[in-house]
């Protein structure tokens, strides 16, 4: 297989800290630089880092010196990972894209553009195609693909084969989040300890609108026409370190006979990378718990390295047709770990090459 | 004010221990006698007790002997709480009824008896004129009054003055309830902690059924109709020690104009005790928040000796007319202290003597 | 009893806050001033301030203007209480002292000056005399007052009686300190959520040092002479709210026969204030627990208003005498409320006039 | 490699549990057999356990059938690991061994005996030379090995390397214990969540008296010599899952020159097991951090499988010589994990053929 050279970008943040650690031992990706603020280039890895994650920081990054973010510093990778903040990644990214560098970009600035993937190959993997109709780079080389909120992923792969069988009228949810989805510093511990807090800035609106690009049909003009059903969300933070948790509740178009019936229909689910193999591909994408009480962010969310979502609690109800709880570890499948597997799934593609 | 003897049965169990502690002061209620079990009985309290209060037991009660629960151990009170556990609730608290003891009880055994009225004096004062149809005690002094489960008394408080206002066809809900909720010792920490466990055996049900009962209407003969709309609920525990949150979001049958008009009709509910003045009545029953950030449960559930209810996050949404974020204490609003207004409404009404 | 009007400095602050939810209800002090940084003067408090306190923000307070903390804007006081940042206590409580102000302090910067007393009443009250030959204000109005470190105060308690009893050659010490020592936001909660941090920056040099000008005496010329043993200290943090427990181990000059007897001592304890009535004394200043398993933050660092010092575990050891755990809540007995009893005795030892 | 039949005793206990967990592709041992009471004989494992473990239960585990943990039950397998409780270890495991079974325990019961070793292999790993001594089968095939307490264990990895340099003279100790070391469903939530426990029944006896034996000197008569120096230890509870966190102490016989010292010494740790290379031995047995900050529970108690000993803070003390914390996992490295190593090394020695 051939190998690629990758950066990162936003290295020093939460997000870059766990591309890093779960790209330790990829069998496709190295990482050959590590691209940061201007405060923090020039300094070895292990100096400019407030290391949070809790495994051990590897010394072969220890040691690496922390660039800045300009396509000078990162002309020698095959492409990006961006876990830049907001406030920086529109012009960042866009930089890279048209310096011919492919950009899996984990921040939501592109997410709506209406030429830029917003992805989770088990779900879209063809919507890659969108990428055709990108100008960042007319030699095609440079592009962004970007993955949804940490909430939008695992509720996506919860729906999609549901949709499949039934179509969707309506959901509600109501998110049980975990800390780390907020970043680092993030959530006081004094606000959080022992509490719920019954917001979160910004999230309830993309939670319900990203869901519509991820599950909309591609046309043959290479864009994408969004699906259209509403999600009423309620956004909490809860006390888990990581993994969210959903309460799903379904009005379908056309009504499942039961319960057991739903769960076949997710437990068969033939995903759009079914037959890949890409290397951060879950055995099993989505696991169904007939076990009441699973699953559980602590217990659970750690499956298969973070890359499983699970399905739990599946039930008819009176009002909704149906209920349910998903869980997806928010950082793994929910940020870095989906990007990488859009990486994957570019690269098996012929986009990244 | 005549003062009252009072019994606590299940004395030593964590709704009792809540009892004790909310009664310290009472000014009308006076704990005379202390039932347990056969095991507990001739002990001294604090001798039987396994106290898990926050607050130091009160020397006065540690001194006291614990007795049974029966007719002859509770003949020199004027009326009795119970926290006895649902296995043995119907016999015991059923006895005392009959030997002519007015029983105000916690257990879920009668709540749903077709002449016992289950209670939240703001939301349903007058259903004690089911009393009246009670047959435990021919002479009349022997009863016995239910409140609610711990999420539904929270759950009903807000539904109320928006059910008078706008009628409701739907309300779907998600719970996040604290670990006291399952008494003691309850849900091991290795469990819990940094956890959400997605389900709670048995509560779905009652939380559903219970808001019928208590949104239902007083007829002329005793009797009440109850409300018929479904709850779709899900039922979870967080690492919270009290206060349970409620994810609310509901259909009504007549669309409110916004979310400031709902606010203004929760702020100007004008509940069935508003004018009584009873000694554990919240001067707020309803509290408004506007900061999307609360009602939290472990910063606003202890308002008002933990007996005020607290509603966020109003708004209206897309598929539902209107979602809010409801908080009760679940061992004060929702079981002992619930269940120490129930008496003192008795009281006022006199019902209890 | 006369009334006085108070300042509270730094406001809007962690230990601010504190200090206002402590004074609500007091009987000789009223909040009349509220200073805080040049970017809060001005605004109502409501809109200054992020309200963390578990109770909900008096009303009265809300609706104050909050000014800077020159003395200009401190004229009308009595006194003032200072929770400011140590970045800029020197300046400003110097500056307030030379006005004619009186500053009872929680900050840090003059718990060294060898004429500002360190003072925790029960412990050191005769030490207020070291303000006498304070030279902030010629005229003798202006001064200033410190309280210790939050760990300092329960040790100190604890240590005091025992040292009159015995002496004491060497203290051993290993903190379990709560999230709320680090103020606001401090600690995130992605490091001390399921976790302990067994290091606090520069906490355990003050808690060698503070005990020897606490436990010190003082001497005709207005000095204090300090104590002199060793405490071997490790400061943690742990995912407590409130209450630092403090694990003590103490060789003494003078073994004591038994561990009864030291109860006995700590018991027993007349304390420097135990006959003075001040408003925010604990009526039990030092209680002693027979029961192993006590005292815990959660349920007894909120005894008495928080005002009160646990003490369990009393046992003899081998290598050293005796051990014992010890806990304060750290914002109450440990900061603003040992501030308010300080205040308190300077009242009725003339002072504060 | 040889591969060898294993039989777990308490097989669905909590340690039972964590013992299968970590043989999951144990590269020598197979589990083909699971014992574990009368009333889970009989069932399927699935049936049988409610399995706790933050990963899922394996499924050739799952569909097992467990027995009852006699001779008769275990006599495919060529030794068992146990986690059976203290109440029944003497018997059962007395009955294997005379059986001719090798029993490699985490139980209590057998940890004093004369004859039986108590062993972490990079401490004492001659020890085992006791066995020999042993009498339960003339034949020399059954016998009994313990590994110490979960405290006992990180506590004479950190003293084992600084008592070979300097002498002990005593040790003050402070622990801060996580909720799993109290088995399933040990610690209520309600007694743990947001607090501190300064008590653990039974513990501080165990912690100053196994680290003597494991730390003595082996004659030529198959006997121990244990070590003498006083260890004053304080046991607490504290909020976290895994990894038991210890404030260490020190007084040398003779004093080191630095904390450098002291680290290079540690770092330097030429240990019993170093040039074996024992599947389950870590790369790095004692890791020293430099960084304050560390070890944590929930960052550091993992590494390696659980396996590594995290030592930090080191530092030169006043009345003592030097103070540190040690970080050890309870469940791995404290219990099951140090079991297997004992077996690893019993292989690598031929006691166990």
């Amino acid at each position: 297989m051939k190998q690629f050279n990758v950066g990162i970008l936003g290295a020093t943040g939460a997000v870059g800290q766990k591309f890093i650690n779960l790209l330790q031992g990829h069998p496709w990706f190295t990482i050959t630089a590590l691209g940061a603020s201007e405060r923090s280039a020039g300094k070895s890895y292990a100096e400019a880092v407030n290391w949070i994650e809790a495994v051990e920081l590897p010394d072969a990054i220890a040691s690496m010196t922390v660039t800045d973010c300009s396509p000078a510093s990162m002309k020698g990778v095959d492409f990006v990972f961006s876990g830049l903040d907001a406030s920086v990644a529109t012009e960042l990214e866009g930089d890279l894209a048209r310096a011919g560098i492919p950009v899996i970009s984990n921040a939501k600035n592109y997410r709506t553009h209406p030429h830029v993937p917003l992805l989770v190959p088990e779900v879209n993997a063809t919507h890659t195609e969108m990428i055709k109709a990108q100008d960042f780079d007319p030699s095609g080389r440079g592009f962004i693909v970007t993955n949804p909120n940490c909430v939008a992923v695992p509720l996506v792969m919860a729906l999609k084969p549901l949709m499949d069988a039934y179509g969707i009228q309506a959901v509600a949810l109501t998110t049980m989040q975990s800390v780390s989805g907020a970043g680092y510093p993030g959530v006081a511990s004094l606000d959080i300890l022992g509490n719920v807090i019954p917001f979160i800035s910004g999230e309830e609106p993309k939670i319900a609108a990203e869901p519509m690009k991820l599950l909309g049909r591609l046309g043959g003009d290479q864009t994408v026409t969004e699906a259209r059903f509403p999600i009423d969300a309620t956004a909490t933070r809860v006390p888990t370190i990581e993994g969210h948790l959903l309460s799903v509740k379904i009005k379908f178009e056309q009504k499942p006979a039961s319960a057991d019936e739903i769960k076949a229909v997710l437990r068969n689910w033939k995903h759009e990378v079914s037959g890949l193999d890409l290397p951060s591909s879950p055995r099993t994408a989505l696991k169904v718990y007939d076990d009441d009480r699973f699953p559980q962010p602590r217990k659970n969310a750690y499956n298969e390295n973070g890359m499983q979502v699970g399905v739990g609690r599946v039930r008819m109800l009176e009002f909704f047709d149906a209920g349910l709880v998903a869980l997806g570890h928010n950082t793994c499948r929910g940020a870095a770990g989906v990007a990488i597997l859009n990486a994957e799934l570019l690269v098996k593609q012929g986009f990244i090459q």
